[in-house]
Formats: C-alpha cells, sequence, structure tokens
C-alpha cells in the first residue's frame, strides 16, 4: 500500500492549500497562548516562549515566502483569465478579487520584516507577559520596565522595517484597525475628550451608592454565566470557558470557539459582565463567512478590525447585559444565585454604579473612554515623542488625576493594570473606544428595523438581535474596514453622536434614581 | 539595528540546537493532545486531526532528514575524535555515546517511514478518537469498526515499512517496550497467567462487601486529590491538574508536568487513585536526567519504556495508596470529606475489593494483569493472526467470561473500555503488567536499603521514597532497557515472582478480614 496526495488543478485551489496550511501554524500558535493563559503553570513560561516565537517564525516565514507570492501572482492571473467576464458568480468574483487585494497587502507586510525581529519580538513578547505578571503581583513596575523598554524598541524597529506612508504608532496600528490615521481618530474622539468629563462631573458621587455592597460565591457566578450563555445560545459542542487572569476570547478552529473569564473577589458582577463581552465576541467570529471550513483560511473571511471586534462584545455587554429591561428580565437568577436583591432595578443600579474609579474593565460606560483616552496618548507618546518608560507611572497617574479624578493607589492599579503592552501590542485601545462608537451606530440602525430592542430583551428574545447582527455585519468579513462598515450599514459617517446621546439618556435615567 | 544570532561552534552544540527544535515541535504537539483531552469542544476535532497531522508530518520529516543524519554523523565524528581520550569526563563521554546510540537507532526508524504514512496515520488517530468517544457513548462498536480496522491496516504497513527482523506486533511494541519480544513476554506472564485466576477463585466474591456503597460529592473528592498531591509534593509552579474522559500524564515542557483525572459516579475512590497512578508517572518524568534543561532534548534523558513507567505509576497507586499503611494515615481526611468510614481499616477495605468487573481502570490489583493478558492477546491475533474487527466484541467477551468470569454488559463496558486501540496505540498494554513486575522487584530492593515501606507511609514520609526512586531508577533514562534497569537496581532478572507473592500476601490478609 502507498498512499498518494493529489495535487489541486487550479492555481487557486494551490493557494488554498497554502493558506489552510499557514492557517493550521497560526491556530497551532493561538492554541499554545490559550493554554498559557488558561492553565499552563508558571515555571512552563520559559519552554512556551521558545514554543511561540519557534511558530512565529515559522508563521512569518510562511506568510512571505517566494513561494507564497508565486501562488498569489498565478492564482491572481488565473482570476484575471478565466473568471473576470463570467457573469453569473459576480459574488464569488468580488469575493475572489478582495482575498487577492488583502493578500497582497498582507505579503507586502509581512516581506519587509526580518525573520530575526519577529523571532526576537515573538520572544520578548512571552518575557513581557511573564515580567508584568510578576511586576503585578508584587506591585513592582521597575521589574517590568527593561521589558517594556525593549518591546518598545523592536515595536520601533517594526514600524521602521514596515516603513509605510504612516507615523510609527499609526504602522502598528493597522492590524488592528485598518487605514486608521492619528488625526482621523483625533477627531473622532475630540467631541468625547470634551463631553465625558462634563457628564462624569454630572454623576459623579451621586451613584456611588449603585455600587454592590454584596458578593456572590465563585460556583454561584459561574452559574449565573451558564445561565447568560444559555440563553445567548452556546453550543457546548463547538465553545468552551476557562479563567484567565485577564478575559479574553480566542477561535481555535473552524468550530472551536473559546472566552474566558475570570472571578474578582467583591465585584460579584465582573465574572457576568467579562463572559457578556467576550461571548460578544465569539459572536462575531461565529458569523464570520467561514461556513462549511470554506472561506476559513481565506483573509475575507476575517474579523475587520478591532474596533468591530469591540462594537460587537460592548454590544452584547452593555446594550444588552447592562440594559435595564434585562436586569428586569434576569434578576431572579440573580436572587436565587444569593443576590440581596429586591427588583431588577436594584440589579440595573448595581450593573452601572457610574462612579469612576481607577480600572479599565471595571469601569462604567460613561468613565471607560476616559480610560482609552489616557492609554492612547500614553502610548502615542512612548512610540513617538520619546516619553520615557520610567516616567510612565507618574504621567498615568497624573491623567487620572486630571481626567477621572481618581489616582490609582499603587502601579498594580495604575499602570501595570493591563495586558495589552506587556505582549507589546500598541495601537489597539482606541480600537475599545471606536467600538463604543460604532456599537451605538449599529444599534440605532438595529432598531429602526426592529424597533426597541429593550422590549425584546425583556422579554428574553436575544435571538433576532444576533440575527440581525449575523445579516447585516458579521458576513462582511474583511470586505469592509470599519469606517467603510458603519457607513454600509447606517448610511452615517463614523462619529460619536449617538454614542453620546445613548450614554446622556442613561445618565440621566441612573441620576433619577439616587 | 539588525540582530544577529550566533551559531555555536562545535557539532555537537549543532546537533543539540537541532534536538531542541525538534522537541520544541514534539511538545507543542502534546499541547494540542492535552488541551484536545481536556478542554477542546467536539467539534473542534476535524480541524485538530488536521493540526496534529501537520505537526505529526513535521517532525517526521525533522526525524527523518537528511540534515540530521548530516548532524548525527559529524557529532559522532567529533566525539570520537576528541572526547573518547579525555579521560577526566568518563560519565559525560557515556552519556554522549548512548546518545549517538540512541540517536542513530531513532532516525534509522524514522527514515523507512513514508511521510504519507506518517500523515495518514495522524489523521486517522484523530479520527479514530472521535468515532470511539461517539461509539462508546452510544455503545455502537459499529460506529468504530472502520476506523479501528484502517488504524490496524495503517499500522501493519508501519511495520512492514519499519522491516525490522521483529514481527509485527513486536516491531509496533518497541517504542513502548524496547528490545521486549513475544517469546520473552510470553515467558514473563506464564506464571501470572496460571497463577492470577487461582488467587482470583480464592477470593472470588468473598470481598465484594468491601466495594463502597458510598460516594462522595465532586468538590470533596477535588479536595482530597489536592491533599493528596500536597502530601506528595506537588509544586503547582511547575505543575497542572484538568480532568479528562482518560486519566494520563504528559509532560509540556522541561518545567511543566501535567496529569489529568475523572471523577466516575458511584466509584468514590476512582478519582483519588487515578490521580495517585498518574502523579506516580509525572514524578518519574520530573526525575529523568533533563535538570537545568540540559539533556531535555535527548534521548539519554527520556523515560526508557512504559513498562517503566508504569511501574512508577502503579508504585505510587498500588504500593502507596492502595496499603494498609496509608489508609490508616489518611483515613480521616476522607471522613472529613463525607465518607462513613469508622477506621483506616474501612477505607483499606474500600480499596481494595477484590471483586473481578469488567473494567480494567477499575479493576483491582490481582484480576487486573488478567484484563492486560486478554487484550495483548486479542491485539496480537488482530496484527498478526487474523482476527477479525467484527469478532473482537465476541472474542472480547468470552475472554472475560473464562479468564475473570465476568460478562460485560454491553460493548461499552466492553471492547470499547479502553483508549488506546482507538489511537491506533498497539503493543502499549503489557507494559502496565510488566509495571507490576517491575514495582515489586524494585520495591523489595527499596525495602532492602529503607526497611519497611510501609512504617514509613503510616507516618506521612513518603518522600524519602521518593528520594530512593530518584537516585536509584529514575536518574537512568534510557540509558538502561526495563530488563537492564531492573538487574541493575535489584541485581535480578526480570520475572513476576516478587509480584505474585505480593499478591498472595495482601489477599490472605485481606480475606482474614471477612
Amino acid at each position: 500500500m502507498r498512499i498518494k496526495k493529489t495535487l489541486p488543478n487550479s492555481a487557486w485551489g494551490r493557494l488554498g492549500d497554502y493558506l489552510r496550511e499557514t492557517q493550521l501554524l497560526a491556530s497551532i500558535h493561538n492554541t499554545l497562548y490559550w493554554d498559557q493563559n488558561t492553565i499552563m503553570p508558571y515555571a512552563g513560561s520559559a519552554w512556551r516562549g521558545e514554543q511561540l516565537s519557534f511558530m512565529a517564525k515559522k508563521l512569518h516565514s510562511r506568510q512571505s515566502s517566494k513561494e507564497f507570492e508565486e501562488l498569489i501572482n498565478a492564482a491572481k492571473q488565473e482570476f484575471i483569465t478565466n473568471d473576470l467576464d463570467e457573469d453569473n458568480a459576480k459574488d464569488l468574483n468580488l469575493e475572489k478579487q478582495k482575498n487577492i487585494e488583502l493578500l497582497e497587502q498582507d505579503f507586502n507586510r509581512q516581506k519587509r520584516l526580518d525573520p530575526e525581529l519577529v523571532v526576537q519580538l515573538a520572544s520578548a513578547q512571552a518575557k513581557g507577559y511573564n515580567l508584568w505578571q510578576q511586576a503585578k503581583a508584587k506591585n513592582d513596575f521597575s521589574c517590568f520596565a527593561p521589558a517594556l523598554k525593549k518591546l518598545i524598541s523592536l515595536r520601533q524597529e517594526q514600524a521602521m522595517q514596515l516603513n509605510e506612508d504612516r507615523s510609527c504608532w499609526e504602522t502598528l496600528a493597522q492590524p488592528f484597525e485598518p487605514d486608521l490615521t492619528i488625526s482621523r481618530m483625533k477627531e473622532l474622539f475630540a467631541p468625547l475628550k470634551k463631553r465625558l468629563p462634563e457628564i462624569l462631573e454630572k454623576v459623579r458621587g451621586i451613584n456611588k451608592s449603585f455600587e454592590a455592597k454584596w458578593d456572590l460565591q465563585e460556583h454561584s457566578q459561574q452559574l449565573l454565566c451558564d445561565r447568560l450563555l444559555n440563553a445567548w445560545g452556546i453550543d457546548t459542542k463547538n465553545s468552551a470557558i476557562a479563567r484567565s487572569p485577564h478575559p479574553f476570547s480566542i477561535t481555535l478552529g473552524p468550530n472551536d470557539f473559546r472566552i474566558t473569564t475570570r472571578v474578582v473577589s467583591g465585584h460579584p458582577l465582573s465574572c457576568f459582565l467579562a463572559t457578556a463581552h467576550e461571548w460578544g465576541h465569539s459572536l462575531y467570529e461565529q458569523g464570520l463567512p467561514s461556513e462549511c471550513h470554506k472561506w476559513f483560511a481565506w483573509p475575507s473571511a476575517q474579523a475587520t478590525s478591532m474596533g468591530v471586534h469591540e462594537s460587537q462584545s460592548l454590544f452584547w455587554e452593555n446594550r444588552v447585559a447592562r440594559s435595564r429591561s434585562f436586569s428586569e428580565y434576569f434578576w431572579r437568577h440573580f436572587v436565587e444565585a444569593g443576590a440581596p436583591l429586591k427588583s431588577g432595578l436594584d440589579l440595573w443600579k448595581a450593573m452601572n454604579p457610574l462612579s469612576p474609579g481607577p480600572n479599565r474593565v471595571e469601569a462604567d460606560e460613561v468613565s471607560y473612554g476616559l480610560h482609552i483616552l489616557i492609554r492612547t496618548e500614553l502610548e502615542i507618546a512612548l512610540l513617538e515623542d520619546g516619553l520615557s518608560v520610567e516616567e510612565l507611572p507618574y504621567e498615568w497617574n497624573k491623567r487620572y488625576k486630571d481626567l477621572l479624578g481618581v489616582i490609582p493607589k499603587n502601579d498594580a492599579e495604575g499602570c501595570l493594570q493591563d495586558v495589552h503592552w506587556s505582549e507589546g501590542s500598541f495601537g489597539y485601545f482606541p480600537s475599545y473606544l471606536l467600538g463604543h462608537i460604532i456599537s451605538a451606530q449599529l444599534t440605532r440602525s438595529m432598531e429602526q428595523k426592529l424597533g426597541s430592542i429593550d422590549e425584546r430583551i425583556s422579554l428574553g428574545d436575544v435571538s433576532s438581535l444576533l440575527t440581525w447582527l449575523r445579516e447585516n455585519v458579521h458576513h462582511f468579513g474583511r470586505k469592509l474596514n470599519g469606517e467603510q462598515l458603519v457607513k454600509e450599514v447606517t448610511g452615517e459617517d463614523l462619529n460619536a453622536k449617538l454614542f453620546l446621546h445613548y450614554l446622556e439618556s442613561k445618565v440621566d435615567e441612573l441620576s433619577s434614581l439616587t
């Protein structure tokens, strides 16, 4: 018995096979990352770092190889010759054309990177993550500072090698938010930078009393999350949940969706809301056009931007789980779990304390944007304006005092609180705020079609919301960037008006309760 | 900034680098396996199968490459020229010599395999495992049968390609038990095949009443396992525990040791004893000469055989956890966990019901060997003597009736009970019984040095047992095979006498209690 393997005849098929193998590697890399963050014992991190570097190197080598370039060119040639005049497959042609465009763009980026830089970056990320964990546990910024410096200098080198017609920070932000510029971002965020502190001033203090004074057992929190996910259509045949220090969502295969959450002592709603948030990410991934594995390895089937990704997680977290109608619908489950609530309103208040604190992940919707503005300004300063790593804790605390009126007790709850920089992710943070803005605009369009979503939520009907998102948002994949998607779906340009309007109404309603 | 990588000057160093990278791949493969068995959702299995096949192909290609062959030859040449006459490093020379020997042996095996067979096997293993899970859940052997046939024919092809001076089954058993032959195995097992049914006849029925009529909450079982592992020196910085359908132990890096266990409803001691067993495996891995990563990637630092591996897990499970002294020492923890026990003796009886059943993993020490003899005979018949897959359920049940006097209720608790064949592992089962034999011989030598281990166990002192095992057994790695190891440590040839003697004494003591 000898076993033969047949090669596909078409150049398109050969390119597909190549992409599939690249995606195998990428998803193996993701599996290592998942394991590292959910169960790997601490002492495994050095070896895991070597594994991740090894995979990053292999991945980069595939994504920048001569072979890949030739496969793209051959597929493009074949497409131009055979497909363009076949009228009966217009959609397929557009899909193919977009894929070629994206593949060429991604390839050109990868090709410019020195493979050794890729390896060094992967290794610096693993080390950085590691030291960040230690530094946070010990509240000792100085033990993380050298790793952060190293990551900054490697990322600066990366931007230089990429040699795009963009600033350093902009270049690094592209994979998260294609086509974003600093000036466009400033324009989008300007109304928020002005209005958010004013709204915050209005609510300052008065809703402090909303914060839950009670806590729930870990086991009960788990049960509530399970109930939520069941109500929101989880299929445990293709999804799994675990715990990690920093909640995240990740896709490990065409039918393998994972999310993590965490239990924070004294914050009985943290685990629940993190679950809602991460599941929102996962629902977007599950709605991408990768059905039947056909497009799974192709760029057009992938998430278009982190802003759009966050718009989905924030929709489920804030517009659904933090809504008054959801609390009315769901509060009895919290009572069963041991929460001392007398009504849905009690739960709604606890979900929305509107009290600015030093922590981004636990922040209310008003102050959230300010957490992002601070981080975005600081990372641009670190990468482009010579802000030194040593100055970071001071600058961080200063801005918190100025914008939010709170001073972190220490660096662990200050500039060490987030994982992103420890992995060298610069340019990611604005996506969270863009997500708020996009979510508000998409929700308005959804309501124009479905009527008030609150009515549906109060009846426990969220499947119609998901269907709308699948049909109007998810299926585009990378065919439209964030701004184009908003324009296509809502007919309006991306802007913060609806988000501010939503916040102001919510604050008015909450303020009237005190 | 350009980053340069320096290559080691010596051929030995270059070979080490190559092995290290191979080990990175192998440990990534193991991480995928761990994830697959502990948390991966079911629908992820098709893609995971592709990932595992991909890794298996890459791994095989590295292990059989021209580059590898040249590195081995260059290192060997360098060793012969430079090292052999340096008297002051005799141990290091022996280590190097053994490594070259093992590398040549392993390379020659890998080289003979058609890469396509390697891929097909990996894919058939993933599919087989998958279908086995379904078949077991539905109690439908016919849905697994085609996958089993495929695995048998691929393994037969593998043995043909390996073209060793051994029978098909022997060839496949080599990676588990180096140098084992069917005739030597029959010679070793003959006294067991004769005596075990006689001992079983003696205890038949009389100890049925020992079986626990009580159960423990999952949470309490978890707590007892944690207590056990703490008492047995677990360091959570380098070890992690999870659940899986079939308990196993796996090493994912030089400082990353994992075990799994499972909770079986109605069997309150199953989880506890599985934990003891798997932790015994892990302790062996932790004692291998891979300190400081130096030898981690080298064959001499690896486990020598599954028989020796099982001798370690069985020592901790049977000689320690199932001993009367351990029950006396530990029973109060079980009472705290909710077990209705009046004394250590009660626990000891529950740990040793001596009642033959259809399940290998839950079997007592007397019938255990018979479970193995049945599987070993059947897999040799499947691979070498033309036993058809369709006949397997009938042959299985027939042997259970003849040797153990029990008939499995259905195939799920019959020939579908074990995972091994679903992954195409033929030749593994005898290692369990060899493990029993080796454990008995090693324990005798340990007692000659330390005195009665029961005295130490009853005082909670197991660290001295572990130290003895580390100093006398673990550190050899692959430098000695199973038989050589026993000879070296005990001065005796491998034989079943001490194991039978141990069983008979234990049965006598237990019988006197009824």
